[in-house]
C-alpha cells in the first residue's frame, strides 16, 4: 500500500484505519506496564471492540493492578522472516477494568479466550486509546 | 515438561536454561521502553550472545536513546491458537550500545538483520539481564 509517509528509519507510517484493521487481524498482542518497579511485557489474546482493545487477565495479577491504575500500552505485530515484511501497531491509552454486568455479557460475544486458559474468573480489561500508531516494513503484509 | 512450579494464574514457571533456549528459538521479540513520556513497545529481530539479548536499532531513534540510558525490557513469545499452548519469556536488565569495533565484528557473525531492513548504519544494542523469567501455558510448546 504505497503513498503513506515514511519515518526517519524508512518505515511506512500507517493511517489509523489500517492500524485498526491490522489489530483485528491477529489474535495475540502484548501488554506493557510497570509492576513492582520493572517494566513488564506479557502476551494477551485480544479482541477489538470498535476502537478499543479488549483482553482478559487474572484477578490479583500484576496486570490487573496496572490496569486498575490505567497505565498500560498494547502492541501487536506480524513478521514474515522469508520476505522480511512486517508491521507493528502500538496503542497507548487509558486501561480500565470492566465491572458492568451487561457490558461483560456483551464483551463475551467477542469470543475471547485468555492467553492462559487456566485462568479462572478473569477480569475484562479495555484500553481507551489516546494514540494508535503503526509502521510497516518490506512488502505489504 | 512437567514438574515446574505454577504461578498464581496456573502458568508453568520456566527455569533459566529453558528460558534461554526459548529465546534462541524465535527470530523476533519486543523491546519496551519509555520514550517521550509514553511506554513504547517495538518488535526487533534479536539474537542471543550467550545470556545476552542482542538487537539492532537505527541511530537517532527513540529506542537508541532509551538503550543509551539503559532502560529497556525485552519479551519474546510463541503461541499456537489451535492448541492454546504458548510461552513467554521476559528479560529485564541494563541495555548498552556497543561501540567497540572488534565486538561489533564478533556480533556480525550472529547473522542478525534489523527488523526494518531499510535501516542504515544501525547501532548494536545488548541487554545484560538482571532477571529472566518465563511462563508456559497449555501443552508443551
Amino acid at each position: 500500500m504505497p503513498g503513506h509517509p515514511l519515518d526517519h528509519a524508512g518505515l511506512e507510517m500507517l493511517p489509523f484505519d489500517v492500524c485498526l484493521r491490522l489489530l483485528r487481524s491477529v489474535p495475540l498482542g502484548r501488554v506493557a506496564f510497570y509492576g513492582d518497579g520493572e517494566m513488564v511485557v506479557l502476551p494477551v489474546n485480544h479482541a477489538m471492540d470498535g476502537q478499543r482493545v479488549v483482553f482478559r487477565t487474572a484477578r490479583g495479577s500484576k496486570l490487573s493492578a496496572a490496569a486498575e491504575q490505567g497505565l498500560v500500552s498494547f502492541e501487536a505485530d506480524d513478521y514474515d522472516p522469508e520476505t522480511q515484511a512486517g508491521w507493528s501497531v502500538l496503542v497507548t491509552g487509558r486501561a480500565e477494568l470492566v465491572y458492568d454486568g451487561e457490558e461483560i455479557q456483551r464483551l463475551r460475544h467477542l469470543g475471547l479466550e485468555p492467553w492462559a486458559a487456566a485462568v479462572e474468573h478473569p477480569f475484562w480489561v479495555r484500553i481507551l486509546p489516546s494514540s494508535v500508531t503503526g509502521r510497516r516494513t518490506g512488502v505489504s503484509a
